[in-house]
């Protein structure tokens, strides 16, 4: 970090690695890295040219300090978007606004959540947790009695099944990470291993199914395997280090990491052990996904591997060429992401990603490329491995195997809308507009 | 886990790992592991005996899905207590209810935050960074141009060097976690390397300081060693996955992991490459702790390992005696935490903790011991090592080196509160009652 160095580097001296501008992601974070692309035009103006001291907030007293914090009023637009703000008799949606956000946490304002009846306003000293069925003691607990079981704590992804159906379109609907992907989520769970309370009830294990019922007033059950209930499955009571969000399923929910997102049952109040599924509407109708032969998919639970990009993406611009790091996140219900490769020539070249460590299992891991936009058209693209060797599909194996909407719909019951797990395509224009593409 | 075992065991089965209940740790959550001391009494009753559907929130359709969620308004005391809740013309401080929290995260709504001139309210758009003094090209960065540089995410806590003071006390003083403890929080901060920034701009590596200052009416600016600067610094611009909270610097901040809070200055303008510290007040004065033999600790930065329990803990009552889990966090500005080790007959007898992994350097570590309490007397306390082999000092040790404050105080000028890394003890009484004591 001599300062000899600086006048005589320039971005010409980075050898590209894939097509259309993508560099070396060991340049990421090297001391040295000549970033003069970026900034010597638009950021190194001398300092004493700028004055710092007439800012109003320079100047005077500002605001109380209040008991619970809020973002700046400048992060107004940073909010979920939601299906159903009137709360009319029907489903709500609220999407994680993915393309505002950077690291891997979703703070517990903007998790993603979905409500079938509402958000229920459930009293936790009234609420009751019983396990019940093929047991050898039924039994009956208090949040206050949980919260003296042995608690474990961990990162992990929630994603709704339906997340992305917009990319089953056959054309590119325009919209941004928050509109195709906000409902996934990624937050650190605190709770019971769900094994270890099944143990205290006495459980036969040669029961197959736990049958997970909520609270609220849709009473949402589904059916879970019992290796996956005496696997990871916990009993979660605190997000992100407090208690849960209502919209998350206050007071305590299911956590199967890497399972769909309705498996994960809100508002838990009972867990019947039994040996047959319960074929509720949510398993046997909404989740049995109908792929093209006629067929369909049932008791598909886990939540494949995937990625997409958020910087950039749909809803920003890149104002001058230069460089920018190309980020997103990736994820998968199998484990680890292993590896994620990048494209800027809309899949004819790739490159491997450099990975935000540490990567946990069934958890986000946020990606990063350098790249140097030259100002021409390109088409930004990630695809996610995990460390099962899943890798995402490309898009046309994707459509041949699950098949894709055809505007106008002329069979509704067909639709597929499930388990979306392809590639993401940002086309970036030469003005620097980003729309959303198939490539 | 067969269903013949359960009637077979009983807490007498656990073998004591040392003084007053502590039970081994690998029983923490090994299938099996028979809870009926727990909940035998209290929760394992018939769940036919227990109605599921009356409670209005299964019968009736609930409230709007917000578009920022917020938590249930049953947690209505999980909030930062404040000491300057009516914005008078002095510093404020909020503290974050530690004995209310589980797992490693601190959410944004409750890091703490303490602000010498009120909270600013800074416009991201009009806000620069700028960096000059021994640089061979001054630089001015705007938050979007900051957004471009290559981004890292990591977990650390921040720690007021003044959290803990009250138990420089010679009474102990009663408090919950929260009144005594909650200036120290732990979140995933995202940011520019400062050495990416430094480097871009040519600084002087022959300079030893760059003061940082901060935009709010106060200026805060504190001097940083060009080694930390160059080392793991960032300039922080996303917290938790979302921008910075106004009480934690936005739009940006310096993170310094490990070093006192006040240092990692907030709402940062100013980065000033020098050869001499700027001796500011903080430096100067607030921070250069008075020892007993009259010297001073000058630019004593670090904050040492330090661990204390959270559950249980004042404010909370055991109700019954039976199975408990003992947890709290434990954390060092040296590194990861190597070990905790826990007592339950304050100090006679010693036995290691569980961690909760992964352990991060510089960050919450959650450790936990199950405990069997008696219904008698008892004291428990914790005991944390970092990985560079630091050991929290035992009450008496830290006294004699650092000073404690007799009441009525004589010469606040010699009042010791900085830097409290020693243990914190919580005397159990036969009603259950939790109290602040020393031991």
């Amino acid at each position: 970090m001599s300062t000899g160095r600086r006048r005589t580097r320039g971005s010409e001296q980075f050898e590209p690695v894939a097509g259309n501008g993508l560099l070396d992601r060991r340049l990421l974070l090297r001391s040295g890295l000549a970033l003069a692309g970026v900034t010597a035009g638009v950021a190194a103006t001398g300092a004493a040219a700028e004055p710092l001291t007439n800012d109003p907030w320079t100047l005077e007293m500002g605001e109380p300090t209040p008991a619970l914090q809020v973002p700046s009023r400048f992060e107004k637009n940073v909010v979920r978007t939601r299906t159903n703000p009137n709360n009319e008799f029907r489903n709500s949606h609220a999407r994680t606004p993915h393309h505002l956000l950077n690291g891997t946490v979703t703070p517990n304002s903007l998790h993603f959540s979905i409500n079938h009846a509402g958000l229920p306003d459930i009293d936790p000293e009234r609420h009751r947790l019983v396990i019940h069925g093929m047991v050898k003691q039924p039994l009956v607990f208090t949040l206050e009695q949980l919260s003296r079981y042995p608690l474990v704590t961990r990162m992990s992804f929630v994603e709704c099944s339906g997340n992305s159906a917009p990319l089953f379109s056959n054309e590119p609907v325009q919209g941004t990470a928050q509109a195709l992907h906000g409902l996934v989520s990624n937050a650190e769970w605190t709770g019971v291993p769900l094994s270890v309370l099944l143990d205290e009830a006495g459980a036969d294990l040669s029961a197959k199914w736990v049958i997970a019922e909520g609270a609220d007033a849709h009473a949402l059950h589904r059916s879970v395997p019992m290796k996956k209930a005496i696997g990871d499955a916990l009993v979660a009571i605190y997000q992100n280090g407090e208690r849960l969000m209502p919209g998350n399923g206050y007071p305590m929910r299911l956590l199967l990491p890497g399972y769909q997102g309705n498996m994960n049952v809100k508002f838990l109040r009972r867990l019947k052990v039994v040996d047959q599924p319960a074929m509720s509407m949510f398993e046997s109708k909404t989740y049995s996904q109908l792929l093209p032969d006629g067929k369909a998919w049932r008791f598909h639970f886990l939540q494949e591997v995937k990625s997409f990009i958020t910087h950039p993406s749909f809803g920003q611009t890149l104002k001058v060429p230069g460089l920018y790091q190309i980020s997103g996140v990736a994820y998968s219900g199998n484990g680890r992401i292993a590896k994620v490769m990048v494209s800027a020539d809309g899949g004819k070249s790739w490159s491997e990603a450099a990975l935000r460590g540490p990567v946990h299992p069934q958890a986000f891991t946020r990606f990063d490329m350098p790249w140097r936009w030259d100002g021409q058209p390109a088409v930004l693209q990630s695809r996610a491995w995990d460390e099962a060797g899943n890798a995402q599909p490309l898009r046309k194996d994707f459509v041949a195997a699950r098949g894709e909407t055809q505007k106008p719909v002329t069979n509704p019951a067909a639709f597929p809308n499930q388990h979306y797990n392809s590639l993401t395509s940002w086309g970036i224009g030469s003005t620097g507009e980003i729309k959303h593409v198939y490539a």
